[in-house]
Parts: C-alpha cells; structure tokens; sequence
C-alpha cells in the first residue's frame, strides 16, 4: 500500500481468458484550466491499466471539493475533461464518490481489461533488451514553473498536452511487440521507475542520459531553480540503486528524478522486435518514441546511467 | 456524479454469466479507533456490492494522510482493520492510492462480481411487496454524540457493532429469496433511500415508523441535541417526497432522514418470499431482521409514513 510498493495495478485473474487491471489515482490540480486537468486526471488514472498491456473498461470519479469555496461549475468542467479522456479510451464513467475538503482533489478508480498472455508485468526486462520511452520527462519542474506563474503559454500548452495524451498506442504497440517488460513513469520519476524495472527483473538498466527527452522548457524551468517536492524524496531514495558514469549536465541528472504526472511509458523489449513495436505504434497513431538504454546483467547497481 | 444520483454501484456486464459492479467509498473518521475505523470503512466500501446481490473481489484501498500531523503506525491500524474486514468478506485488496492531506480520509473502491440473472436493483419494488431492514439505523446521531464525547462506551460499542458488520448475510438472503429490489442505507438515511428505491421503482413506499429499529442509545443521542448535518439536508430534501400520517414522535420521524455509515439493506420482496428471505438469512449467519413497511401502487407521494 505505501508509495514504495504500489505503482503498478493490482491484477485479478477472472478465468483464464481475461484479468482485470485495478488503479486508482488523483491529486491535486497540476493545472489552472478545470477541464485539462479532469483530462490529465483521467489519462493519468487509466494509464496503471495502459503499462500492464490492458485496455480501460469502467472508471468511478473520486473527488474531493471544497462546497462552499470553489463554484460547482468549475467541478462539471473537471468532470467533462475526464468523461472527455475517458471516452477517448473507450471506458465508461459509471459513477462516483464526492467528499466535501479542503483543498480540490480529483482522480478515478479505473478496471481494465487484459487477456493474461497479453499482460505486461515490470519484472520481464532480459539481459539485451532495449529501453523504449514514450514521452519525453519534465512535467514536474514545469508545473512546478506554472505555480510559481514562471512558464509562458505556450509551455503550458506542451506540458498539458504530454500530461492529457494517453498512453494507449504505446500499450498497443508493445502488446504487438511482445514486450518483456513496462512501466509507466510518474512519481517516483523516470530513474525510480527504472529502478523499480531493475530490480523487479533481477537485472541492470543502462539508461544513456544525452537520449533521454525532455518537454521543451523543462531545462528552462529547472534551471530557473522550480522543482517538485517529490524530485527531492526521488533524489534522496534513488540515489544509492544508481551508478553515476555519465558526465552529463548536472541538472539534465535532477530531471530524471522529476516525479512526472501522466507520464509516458517505459518497454523493454528485444532489439529484433523495436520494429514491430515502431510500426505497431505508428499505426495506432503514436508519433513519438525514444531509444534511451538497454538491460544488463544485473552488475553493482540497478540502474547505471551513462 | 453527484450525491444525488450515485448511492449504488455501477454495473458492466463483462459477458452473458457474469457483472461487474464497481463502487468507492471514502469518509473522515466516524470512530476513534483507527482499527475499528478500517473495519467500518470496509464493511461500508463492500455494502454496494452486497446491495446489489454480488460477491465482493477486489479492493483498492484510498487514502488521504495528514503525513506531518499523525504518526504512520495509525495508518498501519486503520489498512489493518480493512484487511480484516476485506478478508470477512472474501476480497483481496490489491493496493491502493495514499495523497497527503491535512484531513484524514480513508475507504475503497472494491470491485464485486455478479451474475446477471441474481442482480438486484433498487427499481424493482413491487405493489405488494414487503420492506425489510437488516440494521438499526441512528449511525449518525450516535457517532455526533461520540464526536462532542457524549457517547458511552457501550453505546460506541454498539453503534460500531453495526456499522462494522458487514451485508453479506442480507445480501445472500435477498438473492435466494429472489428479492425484487433492494438498497443499502447509507448518507441518504433511511428514509432518502426509501425515496429512492420508490422513485425508481414507480411506486410507494409505506414505512411503519413505530416498526423502524433504532440502536439502543440513537434516541438518547438525538434527544440531547446530536444532530450530524446530513440530517438537515436529508430532512429538507426528502421532506417534499414525503406524506406523513404517522403520529409518533418527532424525534422519531427525524431519525428516518440521520444520514447512516454502513448501514443496512433495506429489501423489498414478495410477502410470500419473506420466509425464504428469513431461513436463508439465518442459515448465512445473520441475526435480526425488521418488517418495516410495504410497497403500494405509487400515490401522492413516493413515500407514506404511517
């Protein structure tokens, strides 16, 4: 139950046909826009059901609002940007559950689906494998920027977009691909979710810090000194699974503790089927992947980053 | 989404033998115990599922943690009391989601199962039908009382008593006595879900208000001015769907709308099918039932208190 443990889905055998994939996520608003962050929430919450190579069937709202100070309007925008997202997924919201709070959460619960030899664990990664990720990182220090009042319009628009795309075409692809492994990075950020991967799998990740991709004006933001309370835990507990060899920029190596909120996903997959995985996801609409390491035998630490 | 339309769960038929029914639950402490607390919060997250005639599977546990201000050995009592709750009931809890919060809040979302030809909905009441409550109601006047240390042992013995037991053995009775309609009484109170279940139903519900069991103590407590504020808005709410003819006590007919945790199923069924109901129940383990009224060709009102 507690944050070290839990990022991946609970899963429940049903038959031998089909699993379920069960999640649940909110968080306090990552946006000023009612409507995107009811999208982000919803792409976030259905993305655990994505990374395990499911497909979300039922989600229930869980919100907490504050009655007397926020207008009711402002929470049926939020609603229709997560009804929004999670039509775009082919689930159904089927309800909810609405305490009054102080401070404005929003979130869902979220089943889904799987076929079990079509699921996805974060323990398959095999020596060779290669790293794919699916969006680039940054969404911490950026919205860390925006509360600050410290990131331009159209920064806004980038990290709103990375945050409210669904990880769906990655799921497919890497379903396609036969996929040893995946996760998907939030949190704990793009170097604990790699650790995670590591040693759920017994086995290294090299992670080539230069391939890594940011959001455009995530280097801007953290250079300006805005981070994320999480990016310091992230630091903190990572750093003694992690083998330093790189001599990249000292802030490019704190942005891969950014914690990210909807973040994309992490697939370790054999190199002889990267293609299948490239052609699988072009072809359910993704556009963007990145090649950022490989899996090694399991050496001093989980993760080495060169 | 809101108060109003969601107390039951959401159903999604997976295939022709088998339903989801998918719901989540989360509130603020009702007791100060923080085993007893969990208990409560499990036996409250399952009861949609129960009320709908299903099987709970699954769990998620949701938790908001005022990490600074309360030590984590509380929240190990209170995930402690749910697994045990969760266990009673024959469901696995599978993770969960924890944001930091200053106001602790914890409950479920908790997938149950169902077969389609055993689901139970609140709109199925019928002329002729019986009513049948399976729990004293006074949750809410007793736990206020609690709150302002107005409460004796005993009385907080008891009242936890019945929001910790779980609907199960009500559940397994209506199914076999193939109940008509059913609801789980919770924040609506007694008489909103009354309301509901006759609105739905197009019918009246008659509910004998000398018959309507009270928890030994709910009277004390609404006599000394212990009022939780669901009560109000019950009262005024459900007043305008309500033909009173009863004379009993004011307090009395106040309690109907006391806004209940985990309170009990209230169960419409044919008169000739309540001894099934009655024998199943029993050999399911349960306790105390209560006729508490009956169903009439829908009239002025949805509902008559007599």
């Amino acid at each position: 139950m507690s944050s070290d443990t839990v990022d991946d889905a609970g899963v429940y055998l049903l038959d031998e046909e089909s699993a379920l994939v069960f999640t649940t996520d909110f968080f306090t608003p990552v946006v000023d826009d009612a409507r995107d962050f009811g999208r982000i929430a919803a792409a976030n919450a259905v993305s655990d059901v994505y990374a395990m190579g499911g497909s979300p069937l039922i989600g229930v709202n869980i919100v907490c609002f504050p009655d007397g100070d926020l207008p009711p309007e402002l929470l049926a925008e939020i609603l229709l940007g997560s009804r929004e997202k999670m039509d775009e997924a082919g689930a159904a919201v089927v309800g909810g559950h609405s305490v009054s709070d102080r401070e404005l959460k929003f979130g869902l619960a979220v089943i889904g689906k799987v076929a079990p030899e079509r699921l996805v664990r974060n323990s398959g990664a095999a020596e060779g494998d290669v790293l794919v990720l699916t969006k680039p990182i940054g969404t911490g220090v950026m919205t860390t920027a925006l509360k600050n009042e410290a990131l331009d319009p159209e920064g806004l628009a980038r990290v709103t977009a990375v945050m409210s795309e669904l990880n769906r075409s990655a799921s497919a692809a890497m379903v396609e691909a036969a996929a040893d492994a995946a996760t998907d990075v939030t949190g704990f950020g793009l170097l604990g979710h790699a650790v995670g991967m590591a040693k759920a799998g017994g086995v290294t990740l090299e992670l080539d810090v230069a391939s890594v991709p940011l959001i455009e004006g995530a280097m801007d933001a953290i250079s300006a000194g805005y981070r994320a309370g999480g990016l310091f835990s992230n630091q903190h507990y990572y750093r003694k699974f992690t083998k330093v060899k790189s001599r990249a920029d000292a802030l490019l190596l704190e942005l891969l503790n950014d914690p990210q909120t909807s973040g994309g996903l992490l697939v370790a997959l054999p190199e002889d089927r990267v293609e299948v995985f490239a052609a699988a996801y072009a072809e359910a609409g993704g556009e963007r992947y990145w090649r950022i390491g490989r899996v090694l035998p399991r050496g001093e630490k989980p993760v080495v980053l060169v």
